[in-house]
């Protein structure tokens, strides 16, 4: 298959890129290397120098023998979509090629706008380019648990069925959101339902868990090969940022209570869930969604499970609860379906003791240049932030 | 007390400005003009000439001695936003200020990505410009009914409970609109709420009909206070096309079947509709709903009684079905709660024959400009348009 991976040089994206290669698939990944500017403008760094994309494709193709094509471009460029499409026609596009953090979206107006328009307007090109240069490929676009919030009753796979005075419809899950970013992805879920329904477009929703994970068997086979892995408070994700301060010696951040119950999924299960995605792809003109993550946790369940791992590993971990930056319940129901990943065959790397514990070992090893001033939550939901409000 | 209106050129801006302002209301309307510049590139015009706004403003001091200010500004410049509501420090914003056609943002790439950026950006700028500026204002947001699209269970204003697996939750009202315009709406709606949840923004999102007419009392005081009339396919609303067709004794246009059903209501309603959420704002942090408009319609209902309204001036009316340029359903279940607004006091202008035979009479009136051209809906929801797809 033809396979586009847009965001390529991203965390998920690039061991999406090195999985399809190594199956033999013809991939092009593709990057306007967005974040890299913002990790420039907020003055963060993922824990270990990831190397250029350019470098990280020609290491690719030193070591295997096998061709990932590269392009450079944004989304938001609407020549430059058409163009590449026209040049990949890709059967498949994995689209991870957008702003990835609610705190990157709540600092100022700009930042929300920012991030918005770039999700948005991005997406919709895409949608508009396949429509021009490939009608019949499958778009697997990457949305979030996050969409939904946390309602108080059971969170399914995008559609729930309404009985209402007697009458019955199956209607888009009503979703909740709570970032700019996640609105952004609300967003896109919309104008890509209403883009399947006109025109026919294939489809799939993938509404991610949070992810945790250092590497997959692709990275593994050299430091050149390796992937993004962030701490800090505004592109780390918890599980992430719990090992690496606890590899400090640093207490665990538990923002409030810690009451807070997302689904969660290993960086090897992203990559596992795509592949099922694109190899049982979308019919014509469906939108569908899965729910893509392999357990739910608390927060303060995590905090704990990390502290014990610190503990079989001779650190003394403690925990903090600090004032919760971000405006959201933390005590609430969470009961969220995920069966059709695994329906398709999804096998599952759970968060186990070993993983936890291989996990730390990887980041206590990479942790010297980690900058503690990075982990502090300074980005404040109800307003404040990290930079002026403009 | 001081009331901005955003969008105070608009068929239902301006009509709303003499209302405030003829109450003896401090207000300020504000507009980019852009709308006007859409006719421009489109070639469509108004069914009579509509004054400046600058002359609209002056005519309103010189006939009533009252004074409306004007300023001009694009929602999308947030220095522009910022310095508007530094300056107005308005009680109530009414935000007309958007995109207002489905069939303009479904020509082609440009007008999809220009309507969601300029209504989508237009909204969080207003939003941030309030937390800055005036918290304790209240948001009076033009939505549209058509956000709901059709679905086959009754819909409610803005909310629906769902009991699901024996657990319940009162939930936004899912959505499922039909084009990249009503698409625009939903994504404001979600970003409203949000501020409402994260900063106690006061809002009051107005779900509205179809509107139909010419006049308010206040524009019939002088020709120099008209508001816009359009009968083009872009901006003209069904009703108001179909008046133009049978003066001209042209076939009244119906898309498909014509067994589509929406809710419709009297521009003085829209005015009157506007007061009552003006007069009654949300609660702090409250993110309300209403289903603005009156009465249910299909539109071939419209069409034979636009027909018999044609007979009763000796005018021969015929009706022609057209292939259908949208994506909808043309029979469908449809009923739409609306006793909110009713609750709070709204007494409705119904569309009865005397109010159909006087607009009829003074759309004919003014009917020897007509670019029949214009009536013709050339954008296809399918593909095609008025321009090239880029």
């Amino acid at each position: 298959m033809r396979i586009l991976i847009l965001g390529g040089d991203g965390y998920l994206g690039w061991p999406t890129a090195m999985h399809f290669s190594d199956a033999g698939h013809e991939v092009t990944v593709a990057d306007s290397f967005a974040k890299r500017k913002w990790e420039v403008e907020l003055g963060i760094a993922p824990l270990a120098p990831v190397p250029s994309l350019h470098h990280r494709v020609r290491s690719w193709k030193r070591i295997t023998g096998k061709t990932i094509t590269m392009r450079v471009g944004d989304l938001t460029n609407a020549r430059s979509v058409y163009g590449l499409l026209e040049e990949a026609r890709p059967d498949a596009i994995v689209h991870y090629g957008e702003q990835p953090s609610a705190p990157y979206s709540m600092q100022n107006r700009t930042a929300a706008v920012e991030t918005q328009v770039n999700n948005v307007v991005g997406t919709l090109n895409v949608l508009f380019a396949m429509r021009h240069a490939c009608p019949d490929a499958h778009l697997v676009k990457l949305g979030t648990m996050g969409e939904y919030g946390t309602p108080n009753i059971d969170i399914e796979e995008g559609y729930l069925t309404v009985t209402h005075n007697g009458r019955s419809d199956t209607m888009l899950y009503p979703k909740k959101p709570a970032s700019f970013y996640h609105l952004s992805k609300v967003h896109d879920s919309h104008n890509i339902e209403f883009a399947c329904r006109i025109w026919g477009v294939r489809a799939t929703d993938l509404n991610q868990g949070v992810v945790y994970g250092v590497d997959t068997d692709h990275t593994l086979r050299d430091p050149l090969l390796r992937t993004s892995f962030h701490y800090d408070h505004v592109f780390g994700t918890v599980i992430n940022r719990f090992l690496v301060q606890a590899s400090l010696g640093a207490p665990l951040s538990v923002y409030g209570k810690g009451g807070q119950t997302r689904g969660f999924l290993d960086i090897r299960d992203t990559v596992q869930c795509v592949d099922l995605a694109v190899h049982n792809p979308a019919a014509a003109g469906e939108f569908r969604v899965f729910n893509q993550f392999t357990e739910q946790y608390s927060v303060l369940d995590l905090a704990h499970r990390v502290q014990a791992a610190g503990a079989r590993a001779g650190l003394a971990v403690q925990l903090e609860h600090l004032d919760n930056p971000r405006a959201e319940a933390e005590e609430h129901y969470y009961n969220a379906s995920h069966s059709h990943l695994a329906d398709l065959g999804l096998v599952p790397h759970l968060l186990t003791d070993d993983s936890l514990d291989r996990m730390l070992a990887v980041v206590h090893a990479q942790s010297g240049g980690v900058d503690r001033a990075d982990l502090a939550p300074t980005i404040k939901w109800k307003g404040g932030g990290a930079r002026v409000q403009v």
